[in-house]
C-alpha cells in the first residue's frame, strides 16, 4: 500500500510499516491455516475480559450493596439500586453468554443447529435465580473468615479487605457459569480474580460452605478438586494434579478427575502441596510446606516431620 | 413491585427480577439480624477502598515528586505541586478517618460520646507531620534495595520498578494509620499493595530502616512481627503465627504477640517459613525453603540441611 | 510561604502545611546531595510506567488483533487497525527510548556526546522489524500451553485467559528492549507483567520457543537464566542465584552469569527452587518443591525424595 | 518561596513563577478587601456547576427513562432505575442546596442562626414531590412541539433532538429551585441550558403549559416575565426589560417586575423584541423582527409593517 | 415496595421515594396510553445522540486526518488510520441505522415485513461510497471560507476554528442520511452541530458547493430550502417558512416546500430574514436585517432602506 | 490492499473499504497539490483545540481559584494550587506556541531561520507576567456585570454563571496571544468561548476595562474593533465591517481597520448592528435593533425611531 504516492516519494518512514504489516498478516494467515481457522466468522466474536470484569463487579455490588456498592447508597434506595444493577449486569451477561455459545458452535459443528439465543437466555435466567442462595453461601464464607483470623476486627473489614473473600465471591459465580456450559466466561472470571488476588481457583472446583483462604497469594486449586464445608486454607497451598494421563497416542486426556478431595473441617497450612485424586479425611490438619500425594484418614495431623510416616488410606482414593 | 401494570401485563421478563430482588432483600435482612446490625445508620458510611488508593497514590507523588509524580514536574513547580497535592490528600484522608471513627463508634457504644471530628483531625495532623521523617526512612529502603540486588542499575530503576519498594512505601503509611487508631484504613491500604505487588504485610508489623524485599510475590508478614534494621527478605517468605491461642470458650484470642522478631542484619531467602513469637538473632541467615519454629542465636546460618540441628535458644523467645 | 497574609492571620490551618512542604524539600535536597544528583536536569525526564503499559498493550493488540484487539475488529479492517496501532505504539516507544537514553547519558558522561535521537530511532526500527518473528515465536508458546494443560479447551481460551501467556508476551518484548540497550524500559515492562500475573521474569532471561508457565504465581526467573525450547514450568518455581559474588571492597559484582541453564524439554514442577549457574540437562523432570543447586545430567528425574542422591554433573556447570 | 535553595541556584526558571504567584495573591487580597470578603470561610464552599449539570441530567433520565435514559433500559428494570437515579440525584441536590444556603448565610448575617440543613432538606423534599406533576407538564410541551412544527415526524424526535425541549425541561426545574429559595442553583442550571441550546431563560420566568420554542438560538426571557399556556416562540425572540429603575442614589433597583406578560395562545415569530412590563393579549400574533414596547389587545396581529399603528392598551400594563 | 421491612420501620426517608416512583410510573403510563405506545418493544431501542456524536466525529477525522485527526498522525500511518477509523464508524452507523429503521417499523406497520437489516446495510454502503465526493465538496467550502473572510490567515485556521465549517461538514453528512431514509439520525446529527456552533441547518436543506457561513450564531435554514453554489451567509440569517399550510381539519401539512430558494453567488448579510418559497436571484445581495418575503430578480441589491421598493418577481416563486 | 489474501477471498466486505480509502487518499493528494502543500512536514504538527481548551481552563482556575478552581481548595493550599496549575498550563502553552511558530515558519520561508523555541519561550514568559494585571482587569468586568444587571444577586453569581464573564476572560487571554504573534492559538481560544457562550469576539478586538455583555448569544465583535471603558452590550449586537476592501486584482485586502470604535460609557442594546470604522461617541446609547453605519457624537441617544435623523459625525470616522 503506497500511502502518499508522489509528493512524499522522497521521504522515507522511520520503519518499513507496510512491510511489517504485511509480514504480520502472513504470520496470522499461517497460524490460521495451521489451526484450521478457515471458517473464521470475519469478526472478533469472542467474549470480552473487560465486559466480564464489569459484569462480576456489578453483581458483587448487587449482592453486597451496603458494603461493596456505591458510596451514596442508603436504606431507601437500596432495592432500587439492586434491581437496576442486577438487571443491567444480567443483560450484559446474556450478551457474553451468546458470544460464547456462538463461538463454541463455530468450533463444533454439531451445535450449529441449536437455538443458541434461547439457550443463553435459559442459562442466564437460571444463574439469576440462584443469586439469593449464593448470597447466603457467601455469608457463611464471611463468617468463616472472621472466625478464622485473629487479626480480623469486624465482618466489614473482612468483606472490604480480604483477598480470600474476593476470590471466593468470584469463584462461586464462575463455578456456576462453568456448570451451565459457559466454561470460557467462567475461566475469564476466575483469571480476573487470580490477577487481583494471586489466588488461582479453577472454576470447575467444587467448594462447600464456610470456606476461608487467608493471605492467599499462590494458592492453586485445580479443576476437579472437591472441597467440603468449613475448610480453611493458607497462602501458597496447591490442590493439584499428580500426573497427567496420556492416551494411547500420547495426547493428554482432558477432563479426568485428577485433583484432591478435601473433606469437611480440614485446615491446610501455608505452602502445603497436595496432589492427585486423594482424600484428606474430615477434620484433618495438613501442616505448612507438607508434600502429600496419598490419602489420609479423618482426623489426621500431618506435619513436615511426620509426613512420611502417616499411614496412607488407599481405599479412600477415588 | 409491578413495573408496567396493565399494558405490558402479557409480556414476561427474561427473569423474575422482582422476586430475585425481594429474596436478596430477605437475605440481607437475615444477615443483619444475625450480626446485630439493627443499628445500621441507614447509609453506606464506610471508608472506601477507591478513596484510599487515590490518597496513598497522591501521598507517594508528594513524597517522591520527581520520580513518581506527574510527567510535567520541574524544579520550579515542585514545591507548589507537593503543597497542593499533600493538602488535598490529607483532607481526603481526614474524611476517610472520620468515616472509620464513626463506623467504630456505631459498633462500640463506649465511643459514641467522643468528639470524633476533633480526633480525626488530630490523627491526620500527626500523620502529616511525620511525613518528612517517613521520606528519610524510605530513602534508606531505596538504598538498601540498590545495594542488595546485583541486577539493579540505578536508584531510579529501584524506585520506578521494584514491587518491594512499593510495598514498603504503602506499609510505612499503613503502619502509621494502624498505630493512630485507624486499623481499617490501614488494612485497606495494605491490601491495595498486596493486590499490586503480591506482598502481604499486615499494617501492624513493625519494620526498621533499610528494609528490602526482592521479587516479593508470596511474602506474608504478620500483625505482631517485629523486624530490625538492614533486613533483607526474598519472595515467598512467611513470618507467621505458629498457632492461634484459644480462650476458655474456644474463641480465638485476638491481639496476642504471635509472629517472629527478626533482629538487625538478617537475610531470609526465598520460601523460608518462620512461625511463632521466636527471635532470629542479629546477623543470621535463613536459607531458602527453611521451616523454622524455634529461636536462633545471633549470627546463625540456617539451611534446609542443618535446620534440624541448629540449637534452639528458647530463652530468646518472648 | 504565607498564603493569606493579613485577613486570615487568625485562622490556623489544620496542619502546618508550609512547614511540612519545607521539610520535604530539605529531605529531597539531602537525598540529592547524597546521591550526587546535583546535575539534575530540572525536569522529570524519566520513562513512564503508564506510557510503557499503554505501548505494550497496543503492541499486543497489533500482534493478536482478532483475539486481543478491539471488539469491533473484522477481517476487512484488520490490517488498517494493525498498521495504525503499530505505528502509534512505535512512535510512543521511540519517545520513551529517547527518555531512557538521555537519562543514561546524564548518569554516564561518556555517552553525552552521542546522537541519542538517531540511536533511539535505530533501536525502535530494529524492534519493529522483528515483530513478525516474535509473533511466530509466541504462536509456539500458545501451542505449548494448549498441549500442556489438560484443562485447556481451545487455543483461544489460552490466549484470552492464561497469565503465563501474558507473561511470556511481555517478556519477549521486554527481552528485546533489554538487548537493545534499553534495560529500564525492559524492566518497567516486566514489572507490569509481574504485577498483573504474579510471574516475575527478569528481562535479561533468554527463553527458547514453545515455553509454558502454568498458574504461574510466584515464578521467579533471574537475569542471566537461559531456557531452552519446549520447557514447561509451574507456579512458584524459582530459577535464581545461589550467592552473590562480592568484589574485593565488598560490593556486589553486577552482571555475572549466576542463574541456571535449563535445556530443551525440561519440566519443572511447582515450588521447585533451582539456584546458581547450573545446568538442567535436556529432557529432565524436576519435581515439586525440589531444592536444587547442582547440575543434573540429561534425562534425570529429580524428586524431593531422591534429590540428595541424584549425581551431580559438575562438568556441566558453566 | 525558594524552591530549590542551593543546588539549582544557577538555574533560572522560564518565568518568575514565585513572583507571579505572589502578585496573584495580592490581587486576590485586594479584591477580597474591596468586596468585604474578610469573613471568607477558608474554603471554596460554593455550589458547583459540574455537580448541577450531573444532577439535572440524572433527573431528566429519571423523568424520561425510556427516551433520555440509558441504552440498556427495559420495561422490567425501568422503575428500579428511576428509583435509584432519582434518589441519588436528590441527595446530590441536597448537598448543593446546603452549600447555597450556607453561602447565603455567610453573606447575610440575619440567616446565620437558622437550621440550614433542615431547610435544605425541606426544600429538596418539596422539589422531589412535584416531579410527577412536572413530568405531566413537560408532556404538554412535547405535544406542543410536535403539533407546532411541520418538520417534526414523531414525539420521540422532538424529545431526542429539539433544543427547545431541553431548554424547557431545564427551565421548569430551575424555576422550581428559584422559587424555593435557591436562586444560585437555579441560575447555574439555566446557564447550562443556555450554553447547550443558545436559549436563555431566567429561572424566575413563569411559563404555562404547552410551551414551545422552535430553533431557539438567541431567545432571551427575563426574570419577571409571565407566559401563559399554548405559547409558541421562535429563535431570537427577546422578552426583556425596557429600562432599569434606579433608586435615589443611582443604584439599580433589583427585583422589580420589568418583563412582559404573554397571555395564552400567543405566537411570537423570530427576532421579535418585546420589552417592558407590557401585556400581549390572548391569541395575539407578533410578527418577525417586530419591536414592541406597548401592550396589545387580545387577538392582535402585529407585523413590522403595522407595528407603529397597532393601538396600545395601556390599561393592560401592570 | 417496602425496602427494609422491619428493622428500619421507624426510620423515615427524607422523601417518599416509593410514592414518587409510583407517580412517575403512572405519568409514563398515561403518556403511553395517550400516544398509543401500547406496542412498546419493552426496551429503549432508539438511536443514541451520544453514539451519533462519536460517529460523526470519527468520520470527520477520517475525512480530514491531518487537520482534524489525532495528534500522532503521520504520512506513513495516515491511510491505516483512515481505513480503521472509517470502518469502525461505518459499523457503528450501521447499528444506529438499524435502530432507526426498526423504530420506524414499530410506528408504521406497513414496513414491518421489510428486511430492515439488509436495508440498513445498503444505506450505509451507499453513504460510505459517497464520502470521497463529500470530501471534494467540503474542500470547496474551506476555500470559500478562506476567500470570503479578510480575517482568515490560512486554510488550516479555517478548518481548525470556523464554526461555519464545522456546521457544513455536519450538514453534508446529515443531509445524506436524511435523503437515505434516516431522518432521525440526520436530525440528531444536525442538532449536535447546532448545539456546538449555534447554526441550525435542517438536514433536509439542499446546499451547493463553496458555501460559507461566517460567525454563524443564530443562522436558521429550513427543511425545504435550496441553496446554490458560492453562496455566503452571515450570522442570524433566517431562511424560514412564511406560514404553515393547514389542511381541512386544521392540522399542519407536513413536507410541503415552504423555504426559500437561493441561487448561485448570493450574499446574505447578518440578521436578514427571508421567508417563504421565494427565489433570491443569482448574484443578489441581501443587506443586514432585511425582511424579505418576495422573490427578487438576479443581481438585485436589497437593503433595509430599499427593501419596500425592490420589485417583486412573483413569476420566480415556485 | 488485500487484507486476507486467500482464505477469505470469497467473503465480500459490507463496503469496498480499500477503494474508499484510496479515493480519500486521492482527494487529499489533489487538495495538497492545489494548495501547494508539497512541503508538508510528514506529521500533524498543528496546535490542538483540545489542548488550548485545557490550558485556558487551567489558567482560569489559577486566576480565580476560590470561585472557579477545584472544590477542595482552601486558604492554606490556595497558593500551592495556583503555582502548580499555572506552571503546568504555561508549559503546555509553550508547547502549543512552538507548534504555531513552526507551522507559520513552514508556510513562510522568511521565518525559517529564526530561533522559534526561544521566541516561543519569550512570548509565554511575557504572557505569564501580565496575568496579575489581567486579573485586576477581569475584576473590573465582574464588578461591571454586577452593577449592570438588576437580576445579579452577588459577585459570585456573576462569576459562576454569566456567559459574558466567561467570554471576556477568554477574550482577554486570546487578545494577548493575538498581540504576541500567536493568532492561531488566539483564534482557537476565542472559538472555544464562542461555542460555549454564543459570543463571538475576534481576538484582535481591543476592549477597555469594566466591560459587560449581558445574555450575549449572537454578539459578534470584529477583529479591528476598539471598545473603551465601562461599555455595556446586550445579546445579538454586531460590531462588524461595512464592506470589505478589494485590491486591484479583486482579492480581499486583509488586515485593514474596518470595525467600529466604541468610546467609554457607551451602552448598546440587543440586536443593534454597528458597521464600519465609525465612532460611537462617549456616553452614547444605541437602542435595540438599531442599524448604524455612521459615527455619532458623544452623548447621542440613538433609537430605531430616530436612527435616520441622528446627525452623522464624519470627522470622527477614522
Amino acid at each position: 500500500m503506497s500511502n502518499e504516492p508522489t509528493e512524499l516519494a522522497g521521504k522515507k518512514g522511520k520503519w518499513p510499516l507496510d512491510d511489517i504489516v504485511g509480514q504480520l498478516r502472513a504470520a496470522r494467515a499461517e497460524w490460521r491455516s495451521h489451526t484450521g481457522r478457515l471458517r473464521e466468522s470475519g469478526g472478533r466474536d469472542l467474549p470480552s475480559r473487560h465486559a466480564m470484569g464489569h459484569i462480576i463487579d456489578s453483581l458483587i455490588s448487587a449482592l453486597f450493596p451496603m458494603r461493596l456498592g456505591p458510596a451514596d447508597l442508603r436504606a431507601e434506595n437500596e432495592d432500587f439500586y439492586v434491581g437496576y444493577t442486577l438487571d443491567s449486569a444480567l443483560n450484559m451477561l446474556l450478551e457474553q453468554a451468546r458470544l460464547e455459545l456462538k463461538y463454541t458452535a463455530r468450533l463444533d459443528e454439531r451445535r450449529a443447529g441449536q437455538d443458541l439465543d434461547a439457550r443463553a437466555e435459559r442459562i442466564v435466567r437460571d444463574f439469576a435465580m440462584i443469586l439469593p442462595d449464593l448470597r447466603y453461601l457467601l455469608d457463611t464464607d464471611v463468617t468463616a473468615a472472621y472466625n478464622g483470623d485473629p487479626a480480623a476486627r469486624s465482618m466489614d473489614e473482612v468483606l472490604l479487605c480480604y483477598p480470600g473473600i474476593l476470590a471466593i465471591i468470584y469463584h462461586r459465580m464462575a463455578h456456576r457459569l462453568y456448570k451451565s456450559g459457559l466454561p470460557l466466561l467462567a475461566r475469564i472470571s476466575s483469571e480476573i480474580a487470580h490477577s487481583v488476588t494471586g489466588i488461582d481457583i479453577h472454576p470447575g472446583a467444587q467448594i462447600g460452605h464456610s470456606f476461608f483462604i487467608d493471605h492467599g497469594t499462590g494458592v492453586v486449586i485445580g479443576e476437579t478438586a472437591i472441597i467440603g464445608n468449613y475448610v480453611r486454607i493458607y497462602q501458597a497451598v496447591t490442590l493439584g494434579a499428580k500426573r497427567f494421563e496420556v492416551d494411547e497416542s500420547g495426547n493428554l486426556q482432558k477432563g479426568q478427575a485428577r485433583h484432591p478431595i478435601v473433606e469437611d473441617d480440614v485446615v491446610i497450612y501455608a505452602g502445603a502441596t497436595i496432589l492427585g485424586r486423594i482424600v484428606i479425611g474430615k477434620g484433618s490438619t495438613i501442616g505448612g510446606n507438607v508434600w502429600l500425594t496419598r490419602s489420609v484418614a479423618p482426623g489426621t495431623n500431618v506435619t513436615q516431620a511426620n509426613a512420611q510416616n502417616v499411614p496412607a488410606h488407599p481405599e479412600r482414593e477415588r
